[in-house]
């Protein structure tokens, strides 16, 4: 498979792509995140999300350590080329490290931002190291 | 009314904010943009989306030349306060510049971009000057 379709994308300058994950079943926003070229591809070859970790400066195999992957359905392009959406089965239904299903768990009320989503597991129940 | 909810985004260097608009009724993810302070004070005043436009470099009052408006229903903020998600009534139908509901009209199969979604309006028409 040629990769005329990676080249096709607009990197930014540092390489990366702004990625839109959405629940595939309830077309949820789940998160916001960014790949580069090698983490598109193994998302696209393992079809399990990667992501490129700006924090970290590494690739991001999104539920490496919480077991909360990511089966990517479907993968869009937008009108510019420079953002992706991605629809995806979110395994144990939670995207978020706060242990939340969506990371958009704080909605603006009367110019305050409220939190109107549980914790469906705890943090250090998920990431809990022996 | 204080401004500390604009104070606890995390603005980039460049003082913007990612932000992702989606469809209110149907949760269709229609586009992606940024924001400033300003654009998203207006937003939040006026009731209608203003972006701010990397490209022109001014604000961008979605729709001022389109007519495709959008309506926000709702601002969410993601775990790590760097993201915005918006639910939007998209008046016409039209987020998209090539005249298509949504920016996301290219999806990736078989190593290939296809775009699988129709123009809606003609962009000459859309934008047509006298």
């Amino acid at each position: 498979m040629t990769e005329n379709w990676l080249n096709e994308i607009r990197w930014t300058e540092d390489g990366l792509v702004p990625v839109i994950a959405r629940e595939a079943g309830s077309g949820d926003v789940l998160m916001f995140a960014w790949m580069n070229r090698e983490a598109l591809r193994l998302t696209v070859e393992t079809g399990h999300a990667v992501y490129w970790s700006r924090s970290r400066g590494k690739l991001w195999r999104k539920g490496e350590e919480s077991g909360h992957t990511q089966i990517v359905k479907e993968i869009r392009l937008d009108c510019d080329a420079d953002v992706l959406l991605l629809s995806v089965e979110q395994i144990g239904g939670i995207a978020c490290h706060t242990g939340r299903h969506s990371c958009f768990f704080r909605k603006l009320e009367n110019g305050q931002w409220v939190t109107d989503a549980p914790v469906i597991k705890n943090p250090e129940e998920i990431y809990r190291h022996e």
